[in-house]
This record gives structure tokens, C-alpha cells and sequence, in this order.
């Protein structure tokens, strides 16, 4: 398999493909065209196996794609053949929504752990979670396996928590907090940026009345 | 300006241009040199000029860009220049932590309303903002302007949802439900995909170690 020269463009869709072989397979379809996948997905056919040939193109001619075989593939391609524990650092609405959030469970993505320094919060549940004081969150981490640390904390705060996580020696961060997080390259980092997605709203709002006009 | 042309990967960078830009601005920062906004961006100069040649380039030789000028050149081209009204369907702690989030209201975003079909939640306050019935969704957009719906409800409902504030005239939706909404050309999506970002991360995990053994 192909690997290092995967542009980020088609990482970015591998994800999306994800999910719709996954709802194909529930559906108990066993194989698809290109075509029929475009249609679906919204996306060119030809754009389809391009994206499919970087990882040495699971199709074949006048069949299509094995539905199960290509889910499967990406699920490894995207590092889903494993769990991960996950602990939420900021147990505020955000917090409790992701932690709530069944859906990751599924995916093998295991929420381990609630931290906050909020006392007002702290001992309290979500779920079947106790919220810890972030203040053992050193402690947690040398005697439990982390792979990812969500930060729903706010922004004014949000880097001295990343800097402390990447201190228990935690590599990858899952960033809400609407701030740039500057750290060691060794640390994965993917950040949800809310107001960027209302901004490509609005450009999209803008560029459609735009074309009208 | 240029117009229609213009890459979607380009209008993706667009939104982290104008948060930097912004921050400049902030600290007092008049002028920047492609190479000094690229250093701080993590994107190489090249990149950044090109992208901004796109709407006319804005920067001079010699000279650099004109912070203020550009910040205020990207708002109008991502439609910055305006307000917009938004209301949130789903008063969950997912609805609630955008409701509360204030960095919208500060970039134009207005929130109007929050609604909820939960008679356990009608009635109820997020800070100022008392949740609406969601009965009452079709009068509220009579009577008052909507730019934006946020749809922050499970995803088992959130195509129906979708289809009722489509209904209501509403051309732009904020989804937050895991779900690919199958709606007419006239009206803009905007998904924040959660599982997505998981995804990445979870790739990039593993293409780190991978890189490492």
C-alpha cells in the first residue's frame, strides 16, 4: 500500500467514503460501481477512483467495488483497526455533549475519563462518568493508557492544558477551543473550529445570493 | 474581484487568514510581509500569495500586505460584512454550549432563538434565552428574519428537522447531526462532521508511529 504521498485532500474525504460504505453494508449491499457510489456521494465517478487508487484501487473492471473489503480497507488506511481512549478535559455543555455522544463508542474511539477544575462539577456524573478533578489528571496518565486528549476547555485556558497533556506524554490532541495550539511536532493535533465553519457558511450564503443577483 | 473561480480549498484557508489577521490587528501589527504571516501560519509564502492573489492581491512589493485592509478585504469576501440571524434547533448541552458561545455574536452571528420539542426544556433558560417550543417554529420564521438554522438534534430527526426549516424559507443550515442532509441546490449546508475529525486523528496517529518503526 501506498504511503506518504496521500494528499490531505483525500484523507479528508476518506472519512466521508467511511461512512457511506458503512451505511451501504448495513443496508446489505454487497458491491458498488464507481458510478453508483458517485451518485451517492455526491462526488465525480472519476474523482471516486482516483481518490481509491492511492491505496492500490480496490476495484475491478465491469464488478465495481466489494462493498465490505473496500469498508474494511479504509478502516485500516484511517487507523480504525484498534481502539483509543479518549479523556475529555472541560466538562461544560461541549464536554458533556461529546462524552454523551455514543456514536464515537461504536467507532472504537472509548471515552475513559471527565476532567474539570471546577469544583461545582467535579464528583459529578455524566452518564455513568464520574467528572475528576483535573488536578489527578498526572496521576490518571501514568497509570492509564491515553491516546487522545479532547480539550473542551475555553480558549483563555486551552494552551496551558495542551501543554500540560503533552507533558503526561499524551500524543494526540482533539482541540475545540478556538485558538491556534502551538506544539511539539511529535503531537498530533485536529482542531474543530466552529467559527470557521459559520464563516464558509456565510461565504456560501454571500456567493449564492451573489449569483442570483 | 475574481468570483466562482475561486478553489474550495482556497475558501477553507480563507476563515484561518482572517483569525490571524485579526490577532495582528490586536497587537497593534500595521503591515506583514508574505513571510512573516507565513511563519506564523505554518503555510509557506508561496502559498499565502498565491492564495491571495485570487482576490486581486492585496499585497504590494516591498511593502507586504496592509493588515487592517486585508482583515477587512477577506470579511467582505466571506460575507463578514453583514449580520446574520441564527436560531438553534436542539437545546441540548450541544445547542446550549453554542448558544453560550459569545465569539459568534462578536463576528456578526446573531443568535435569535433556541427551540426544542423537550417540554421538560420549553420554557427553560440558556443565559438570557428562554426555549421555544418547537411547535412554534413555523410563526417565529414568519414573523422574523432567519439567516441561519443549527441543527443540534439527534440524527435520527435531524432530516426532518431539516426538511421542516427548509420548508419555513430558511436558505442556510449549520448541521451538527451526523447525518449527510439531502436537501435543494438552493439551500447551503454547512456539516461539522465530529466522527470525521476523529477520523483524521486517528490517521494520523497511526501514520506517526508508522513513520517512527
Amino acid at each position: 500500500m501506498q504511503k506518504g504521498g496521500i494528499s490531505s485532500a483525500v484523507i479528508k474525504r476518506l472519512p466521508r467514503y467511511y461512512r457511506y460504505l458503512g451505511e451501504l453494508l448495513k443496508m446489505g449491499i454487497v458491491r458498488i460501481s464507481s458510478k453508483e457510489l458517485s451518485e451517492r456521494m455526491n462526488v465525480t465517478a472519476s474523482q471516486i477512483r482516483q481518490d481509491l487508487n492511492n491505496f492500490g484501487g480496490f476495484g475491478q473492471q465491469g464488478y465495481g467495488y466489494n462493498v465490505e473489503f473496500l469498508y474494511n480497507e479504509i478502516a485500516k488506511i484511517l487507523g480504525l483497526d484498534r481502539t483509543y481512549n479518549i479523556i475529555i478535559i472541560g466538562a461544560g455543555n461541549l464536554g458533556t455533549a461529546i462524552t454523551n455522544y455514543t456514536n464515537f463508542n461504536k467507532r472504537g474511539f472509548l471515552i475513559t475519563k471527565v476532567f474539570d477544575s471546577d469544583k461545582n462539577l467535579i464528583g459529578k456524573k455524566i452518564g455513568d462518568m464520574v467528572i475528576e478533578d483535573i488536578a489527578h489528571l498526572e496521576d490518571y496518565t501514568k497509570e492509564n493508557k491515553v491516546d487522545i486528549a479532547a480539550i473542551t476547555v475555553p480558549k483563555e485556558v486551552a494552551m496551558d492544558v495542551a501543554n500540560r497533556v503533552v507533558d503526561c506524554g499524551i500524543k494526540a490532541i482533539w482541540n475545540f477551543a478556538s485558538v491556534e495550539l502551538r506544539l511539539p511536532k511529535s503531537v498530533v493535533v485536529e482542531t474543530i473550529h466552529l467559527s470557521d465553519s459559520l464563516m464558509r457558511l456565510s461565504y456560501s450564503i454571500k456567493n449564492k445570493s451573489d449569483r442570483k443577483a
